[in-house]
Order: structure tokens, then C-alpha cells, then sequence
């Protein structure tokens, strides 16, 4: 089998999100809002798809290294484009390299009739979520206050039925951010609110001082948080070891840094974080995030996938060393997160009334694409 | 897809290897000897199939953990019976573990019709092979003396197109044996007789003190081979650390350490060893086999395959991290390495003039198994 084409498809849809001056998305006005999907296209008339990807430098830089390969030499294809990254700094970026690689399992996948996660040798179908907000905002009723947090939270675990719960926090340019102080003050509501036995999580500020990282850990653990990620830039590996020694709470990581699985290869022989994270978006597909996962199964380290999403959701299901959840968001009490998207016919995390996610068994990704819709509205 | 059942054939064949009273093997006559094929069978009729089963444990501990268990869920019944092997130490063994698993990837590649390093995502078709002697012994022409080795290497590699050549020396029961003398000569005599540009390598008795070991390693160094396995019991890394850090060789392992990836994450943080080592057989089959890798390439280590057959095979062709060589044999100059075993219509290694190995493009592990001998040849 030979990839005869490499096609980006841009279309239109509404958003109801919206992104402040950091950059962080809120709910807003719906507004029209673009969407891509890669096509990598066969000679047997098998394809395999992936939304989010970047147009430019697909066709550009993508395209030509793809066309004539053959579609099941993932590894040597992933590996080609990782050398060819040192040559192409900030345009050949991780995210790039993750929508070629989920294509190409996609692909293999519906080739071959089965999900993605059996081809990778299943562990299980479902997967318990949490809910895992957006960052906090100034919005009556929204994520302005902890009572806010609390009230989502309570309708989060106890309507919806997610057995746990994230604070993503404020951070600027929301007034008063950040704040250990206000960051303890929504945790310490969501603890209450949710009594003892929900496990609890907080994705803070990512730019605290050490030592408003350990006040904040300390804070935390006596509210019997799970772990907290990154309150600090994760270039600092130093900065995690210092934390991970002196706080008792899991402290998850790294996430942003680059560098893959090498990078968390360093960050476990130094002792950077209790807890190894990852997700097909960071490190630059399914290929790479099974070997962050195996690398940590080598250390009897656990996994944390960060994010959502279909190739998150396949990696899940098949690491021997379960992540405990999957990160199901970022909702808000504004947004209904069961809507389908426009592109798609049904969700492609379904979540039960247990709390469990499940994974499609449908060929490749299992995603259920709308082609009317995305030819309806195509941005030529 | 379930599985439905799990059985086990044993066979008669005629072997020309005999085992001396240490147990490594040595040309012989002709004799009657007894192979085993596992195969795990399913509702829809497709079968998976590995030789060299155990069959005993097998049908008591393992046939029925599997029977009802959908075969895709490869890395779920692989942890299931890595967590029964404390219960059962000594008897399901990782040879266990890996007929399973190396039955389950087949099974999965004839299901869909892939080659198994396809479905793992292929990185390449073929790998350089070196010539891996049997341990010396004292037939005269045989592997007796430094000449044998010496003449025997030149067959190899000037006549039947190895690139490179290991040597297996002499250990107990023969007479002198252990010697790190007569070693150096047998590798000497080696290097003299292919050039300085064929890549060599020794595997040694396998009790050397400290020092000889070191002495070995000068010695090699010397005379330029490209590493050494082995020359101490692996149960003390720490001696390995020791040789690693004084010697330029390169020391390959573990190989024989019991621990599957846990255990090479070890040697790797302690600095145990420059290249790591596994293979199908060490580990417990290809899903583990594929986590060392993944290990090591995210240490950027190299890693060096452990033994020829087709599982080993189909991972060096999945490896992101070239092993450098597959590993044919254990070749002796009375023995026709190239003679296909009974069972198989044709040989699963297939070597061409240049020194590659080809991996099969047929469904699965892709041995062309000779049905009509097994069935002639039952043992009831």
C-alpha cells in the first residue's frame, strides 16, 4: 500500500469559545470559527483522517516526505519527521508530527477493520473521566468565584456523575491573578462541597516561585487533593525536583516541556515528579506517547494522559499501566460538553452515567465523521 | 473474538545437536527429538501459532486464563499472566509468557492480514545478520582451537556474506576452560583473519571475576571488537557498573537477568551496561520486548537483540532504535545453518548474499509451517 495523497480540508463551524489576552478559552459569543482535517489518502482507496491539523506546513513540508511511503512504516515515518524537525525549528512542531501519526494509525485501523486500540494490544474499553474545567474568569455565575467552583463541581460529580474533578484556577489577565491565597480558597470550597471520597486535582498558574508552589502543595494536601500539575515552568526541571522532595502531594509532570519521551526519561531519573505526564498532543502522537507509557511502566511509574480526544482515549486503553483517568473538557457551566461537534455525528468520548468514557470499536480512531457538514461549509 | 481453545502438539524430528553436561549445545548424530507448537484458537476460525511451547503449563495455568478472552486484548493478558507468575515462580515462567504473547501477534497479524512488525509500525524490511558461533568445544576442525574459530570466521563472512561475527568460547566441561587467555587467543586469531574492518564480538564464560573480566575487555579493546556480553553472573549489577565505567569496550546486557523492562530500567539508571539487550524470549514476548526498546530509545540507548528467530525478527523491523544486528544462529562449521527445520517449508530467517535478513510480508509472525511433518510425526 502506497500514500498516493496528503490533503488538508478548512471549514467552517460555530464557536462558543473565546480567548482572552493569555491566550486561555472562556465561553462566548458563538462566532464562526475554522476547523482542518488531514486526509492521508491510499492507492488501495483507504484513508486515514485527523482534525486540527496545521495546513500550511503539512503541505508544505509534510506532504512531499509522505507521498510514495508506505502507510503501515509509522515508526520510520514518525522517525523521519522527528530528524527533520532539528532543520525545521517552530514550523515542524509535536503537534504536527501527532496529526500525521494519528492519521496514520486511523488509517492502518480502517484498513485492516479494526479500533486502534486493538491494534496496539487492548488493556480495556472504557475508562473513568474526570471533569476538568476552564481556567477561572470573571463571568456572574461562571468560574468567577469558589462558590463557583463549588457549584460545578457539585453538579459535575453528583448530576452528571464523574467520579472526579480538576480546577483549572485564575490566571491572568483576570484581576487578582494569580493567588496561592484564591487558588486554596476554590479547592478548599470543591472539597467541601464534594465531601471526602472524590478525588480532587488542580491545574494552577504555571509561573509560581517555588516556594508559592510548595505553599500551594502544602495547601493541598491537607485538603487531600490527588496531585497538582505544573504550578511552575517546566523548563526548571531542577525547580520539580525541589518540589517533589519536600511535598507529600503528587505533583504530575511535565506536560509542556518538550522533548518527548526523552524528556520524561530525564525527568523520572532525576526524581522531577511523582507522576509521569503525557498525551498524543505533547509529545507527537500515538507512536511516542506508547513509548512515554512504556518507559514509565519500566519504572513502575504511573501515567497521567493530559487532554482529551480519540488518540488519547485509544493510548488509554491500551497502556498495561492504567492512567487513572481521562480528562474529559474544558467544561464550564456555560457550555453544554455533549454537544456534538459540527464535523462529527456523535461525540467520540461518550461518557455513561457512571463516569466511564468508552472507546469506539469501530475501525481506526472510531470517529464518526459528518462529510455533509464539512462539505456544506468549506472555506476554499 | 474469542478464544476458544488452547492446545499443544509435540512432534518427533531428527536433531544434530547433542547438549554437554553443562547444557550448551554441540554438533552430534543424528537423533530423535521433541518440538512443540502452541496454538490458540478462535470462534471465527483464525488460529495463532509459536513452537517451543511448554506444554505442560500451558494446558494447566494458561489455557484456561485464556479460553473466553477476546485475542486482540494482547497487553491485558500479558499483565494478567505477569501478575500469576508470583503465584506460580518457577513454572510460568517468561519463555511462557512469550509462546503466548509471539501466539497472540500471530493470530492478530493472520486475523487482519498484516505482518506483525506492520501492525507494530514498521521501520524496515531487513537487518544485517552476524554469524553466532556455538560455544567451543574439541572437535578436531570444529570450534576446538583459535584456528577453528579463526577459519571458520572467514567461511562466514568471506564465503556466506556475514558482515560481522560473534564469538561463543569455551566454558566447563572442556578441558582449561574458563580461560581469558585462550579466549583473547581465539579472538585474535579472529581479527587476524577477517581484517580490521568486520565487526566482532564475544560472548564469554559467563562467572569471570571482576578483573577478568576486565582483562577481557582490555584485551578486546586491543584488538577493536565492537562489545562483549556476559563475562559476569548478571544477578550482580553492581559488578557491571564496575566494568562499564573502566573499560572503552562496549558491555552489552543484561541478557540472562531475570525482570523483563523493570530490570533494564535499572541497569540503565545504575549505568550497567552502554548497550541494552533483550529479546523475545528474555522478556516474555514481543509486547515486552517492544517496552525495552521504547525504554531505551528514550534514553537514546542503543539496544542489541538477543537471539535469531521470527519474533526477534519482526522486532528488529519495528525498532525505531536500529539494533545493529539480528542474531543467526548458533552456527558451527558441521552443521548447515541454512538446512530448513522439518516443520517449516521454508526457513523463517532467510539471509541474502549482502548479509540481510528479510522479514516475511506474509500474515502474522509469517512461518510457512509444513502441516503434513507435524501430523506424520505426533507424539500421542
Amino acid at each position: 500500500m502506497k500514500i498516493v495523497d496528503v490533503t488538508t480540508t478548512t471549514f467552517r463551524y460555530i464557536s462558543n469559545t473565546v480567548r482572552d489576552s493569555e491566550g486561555h478559552g472562556h465561553p462566548g459569543d458563538p462566532h464562526e470559527a475554522k476547523q482542518s482535517l488531514l486526509t492521508i489518502k491510499t492507492d488501495e482507496g483507504v484513508e486515514g483522517y485527523c482534525f486540527g491539523a496545521n495546513t500550511a506546513v503539512i503541505e508544505s513540508l509534510v506532504k512531499p516526505l509522505l507521498i510514495g511511503q508506505d502507510p503501515f512504516y509509522r515508526e520510520y515515518l514518525w522517525q523521519m519527521l522527528r530528524e527533520r524537525q532539528r532543520l525545521h525549528l517552530g514550523s515542524l512542531s509535536d503537534r504536527v508530527l501527532t496529526s500525521v501519526d494519528l492519521a496514520l494509525w486511523d488509517l492502518a485501523g480502517r484498513a485492516v477493520g479494526q479500533p486502534v486500540h486493538k491494534l496496539l494490544g487492548a488493556f480495556r474499553d472504557k475508562v473513568p473521566a474526570y471533569a476538568s474545567t476552564m481556567c477561572g474568569d470573571d463571568l456572574p455565575g461562571g468560574l468567577a468565584t469558589p462558590e463557583d467552583y463549588a457549584n460545578f463541581a457539585k453538579w459535575c460529580i453528583f448530576e452528571r456523575g464523574y467520579p472526579a474533578f480538576k480546577l483549572h484556577t485564575w490566571q491572568p489577565p483576570y484581576e487578582g491573578a494569580p493567588s496561592v491565597k484564591r487558588d486554596l480558597e476554590a479547592c478548599a470550597a470543591v472539597r467541601e462541597a464534594v465531601g471526602p471520597d472524590v478525588d480532587l486535582m488542580l491545574d494552577p498558574f504555571h509561573y509560581y516561585s517555588r516556594e508559592e508552589s510548595l505553599q500551594l502543595a502544602r495547601g493541598l494536601e491537607k485538603l487531600d487533593y490527588l496531585w497538582m500539575e505544573e504550578p511552575m515552568a517546566e523548563h526548571s526541571m531542577s525547580s520539580f525536583v525541589w518540589l517533589a522532595e519536600q511535598s507529600d502531594l503528587l505533583i504530575v509532570g511535565p506536560e509542556t516541556a518538550e522533548g518527548k519521551h526523552y524528556a520524561r526519561a530525564e525527568w523520572i531519573k532525576a526524581g522531577a515528579a511523582d507522576v509521569i505526564r503525557t498525551g498524543v498532543g505533547d509529545v507527537g502522537g500515538i507512536t511516542p506517547a506508547m513509548k512515554c507509557v512504556h518507559l514509565c511502566e519500566s519504572f513502575n511509574m504511573s501515567v497521567e494522559i493530559h487532554g482529551g480526544g480519540v488518540g488519547n482515549l485509544h493510548v488509554l486503553c491500551a497502556m498495561g499501566i492504567p492512567g487513572r483517568y481521562y480528562e474529559r473538557g474544558l467544561l464550564h457551566p456555560f457550555i453544554d460538553w455533549e454537544e456534538v461537534p459540527a464535523w462529527l455525528n456523535k461525540r467520540d468520548d461518550p461518557m455513561d452515567s457512571e463516569g466511564f468514557v468508552h472507546v469506539s470499536q469501530d475501525p481506526g480512531l472510531g470517529q464518526d465523521i459528518n462529510w455533509d457538514y464539512i462539505n456544506d461549509n468549506l472555506v476554499k
